[in-house]
């Protein structure tokens, strides 16, 4: 009766498959092939209940894991993040961005140069980010095709679900550290998109678990334009032009200072907006991921809904380099999707807890001053943090709905805070809070277990 | 030539003495009975320089413990923190102050009638937050004068400096949870004062350190007076009295939620303010610790600078429990004394290194919208964080001046972060805004390693 590769969990969960429901319930998850077969809400955490619901479903209970303690939930998305900055993070307190990225980004990304170093860095981006919940990354590497090809390796081999994108930056930087023309720029681009099959093609243990998974594979490359300034209008349109005929997903940066907003204006002087500037040259569409978007204009948010593209809240960055306070009630309210992101270094943080944290501090405050209607709910946080991100990140995961691939948490208080009784949702909160990395034993993508030990 | 009891650290230092300040150098300090004999600004960490400075000071290096890794820097004072609260540690991000209290609060504080649960909770408290870096805590207990005491017995017996309360509330509380009357709950007061010697009479090992400790024994009681809503007038008065006669500190809540304040403003119809009640006592004088203060009026503002009374601002718990933001830039400017709490359960998080990410981000958030001129500094965040603490709390440490107690931390990176090479000011910022309790690697209070273990 039971099919082969099907493991079943008996566990109290909580996701968000909406901005508006938290749900927290002990159920009966089966996974197959990585994803959620199908998942019944139990009365109780018995094995009554869930011989009762396996016999329903016409199933046994054979491949059972059971959560006794602490409870699963979906693993966190980092919509957006630098992989070559995390040896920064913490840095940058006192300095603005277009500072920062000269005195402190730069000089770092530089020596991706060296590959050696680069997949030295990238093994602990990647083993630390696993480690503190983020089961889907989208990541920034640098201008260097082989170091970033070395990231999706990296990313690949640990069994993290990555977006890499490989930075587009023609203008506007260091002289040892720009691409020296468009056309340089876009053949590094088709060198780095032409490997990726070569990737795919040599780790059949991924790609096994069928054809579902065909036209997602688990590291994807994603187009990045670094941000508008950084970009000559040729290379902007050649993206754009590439991103349409090949249906590709991209990263960018928009509205996040406002010396940079003020630098596009002047660099862009005919076209109406920061937006503006990324929809005239096709940049803007469903399957773009904005990071910041903390000035935005209310004809930018209307242009952004309309296009489909998604936002990348990342508020720790936001309050480290003094760029502001996005409006995301305001956002999600006007129909933009919204994910969290960690924006390492511009973030100090590992992974997205802190960022969850800070989301919620920053829509308080501006709710406290009369600037907002009101704080994101304990719901909203965590869907920004799950399935929120993954929408935007064009990522089938982030909840525990049937059909989703099952990239999961284990969560049990190991942190040296107080935990004592309380029912899941004390726990939820409790970790959401005051927890930590400690706390995560086990993180499972693709219904594979890449961090921890399961129970 | 060397002193007995004398013991030497050859450390990177990092310490604000004043609010402006941020003193990062390579020193050789000096130990004698718990306090900061002398300080040596070297010019490199080395044997040499060590020696010189020695010869400088006449002394031999035979107790010399050298910081390879990492650096020394004060202790955190936590001005504000409910020791009974800790098992709701990360609960009431739904509520607000009233609510919380009935809801969450009265319930828990109940339960330490029973002594042996009080002394199993502030056991994990005491260690627990001086294994976060808290080397003085400002506590509040119960109503309660046996668990008081026990809060204050665990708190010496593990060598945490600790001011503690009992709380006065003798009525606007549970039926179940209040003091019958003034003179029941004064005679309680007593109780709980009178006991104080005796402990101190039972730890020579605590007194042995000489004369210069008798005016400030490591654990001492504070009157608290919980807040102006939950003591009746003559209570309040009562208390005043006490603390002008013993010249007593005093502790209690001020201005932290709108909902508080009205009921405040029509429980004392004749008294100009809530910070006015406070004065019309006796309560607001150069020893009182008021905590909150999110929406002092300016004239609350002019009179608590006036009396010299210290705010404990507590952004995590603002933030969590709904209750607004304090202009702490404003409270500084205007002469008010300043430090950090944690106000746990209010606030989430263990310790202090929580309240000073969420202050700086406060700051800055206001300061982004026009509301405040500036964000705090990593000067003013640190100098909060300890010397100001300290200040408050009538706490002769808090920096590495000549004279002052040596509460100090051995911070050295063990936390998943990325810390890299980087000078002693980058390990102080990575650890600051993205390190955690792991980075702790030994706390001193009064020159005696008291948790980890010294390098």
């Amino acid at each position: 009766m039971t099919p082969s590769h099907q493991t079943l969990y008996l566990a109290p969960i909580v996701h968000a498959p909406t901005r508006a429901h938290l749900e927290i319930y002990d159920a009966l998850i089966c996974i197959r092939s990585g994803r959620v077969a199908w998942i019944e809400r139990l009365p109780s955490l018995s094995q009554q209940a869930a011989d009762t619901a396996a016999a329903r479903r016409g199933t046994d209970l054979d491949n059972l894991v059971v959560v006794h303690e602490g409870f699963l939930c979906p693993g966190m998305v980092d919509t957006h993040t630098h992989a070559p900055q995390y040896p920064n993070n913490g840095l940058g307190h006192s300095l603005q961005l277009l500072e920062w990225l000269d005195a402190l980004t730069f000089p770092l990304e530089r020596k991706f140069s060296d590959d050696d170093y680069a997949r030295q860095v990238y093994g602990e981006v990647v083993r630390r980010t696993l480690a503190a919940g983020t089961t889907t990354a989208c990541y920034y590497s640098t201008l260097h095709v082989p170091a970033s090809l070395t990231l999706a390796e990296v990313a690949l081999e640990a069994g993290q679900r990555a977006l890499v994108g490989r930075c587009s930056m023609d203008r506007n930087s260091p002289p040892d550290y720009v691409e020296e023309s468009c056309v340089a720029s876009m053949t590094s681009t088709h060198e780095f998109l032409d490997a990726f099959p070569h990737f795919f093609a040599n780790t059949p243990s991924i790609l096994s678990n069928g054809s579902a998974y065909a036209n997602q594979p688990l590291v994807r490359p994603i187009l990045t334009p670094r941000f508008a300034l950084s970009c000559s209008p040729p290379l902007l349109s050649a993206l754009g032009k590439l991103a349409k005929e090949n249906d590709l997903p991209i990263q960018t940066h928009i509205s996040e200072n406002h010396a940079e907003i003020e630098a596009v204006r002047k660099a862009f002087p005919d076209l109406p907006s920061y937006a503006g500037v990324y929809d005239h040259f096709g940049l803007l569409t469903p399957r773009t991921i904005l990071a910041h978007g903390v000035h935005l204009t209310p004809d930018e948010v209307s242009l952004i809904a309309e296009r489909g593209a998604g936002v990348s809240h990342c508020p720790t960055s936001n309050v480290n380099l003094n760029s502001g306070a996005a409006r995301v009630l305001g956002l999600l309210d006007a129909g933009v999707r919204v994910g969290l992101g960690s924006d390492c270094s511009g973030g100090p943080a590992t992974g997205v807890l802190a960022a969850i944290r800070s989301a919620d501090a920053m829509s308080r405050i501006l709710a406290f001053e009369g600037l907002t209607a009101r704080g994101l709910s304990i719901a909203e946080l965590w869907f920004l943090a799950t399935r929120g991100g993954a929408d935007i990140a064009g990522v089938d995961a982030g909840s525990f709905e049937p059909g989703r691939e099952f990239d999961a948490l284990w969560i049990r208080p190991r942190s040296p805070g107080f935990w004592g009784g309380g029912d899941t949702r004390a726990l939820f909160e409790k970790w959401l809070f005051a927890g930590d990395d400690r706390d995560i034993g086990a993180v499972w993508v693709r219904g594979r277990c890449v961090s921890g030990s399961p129970p």
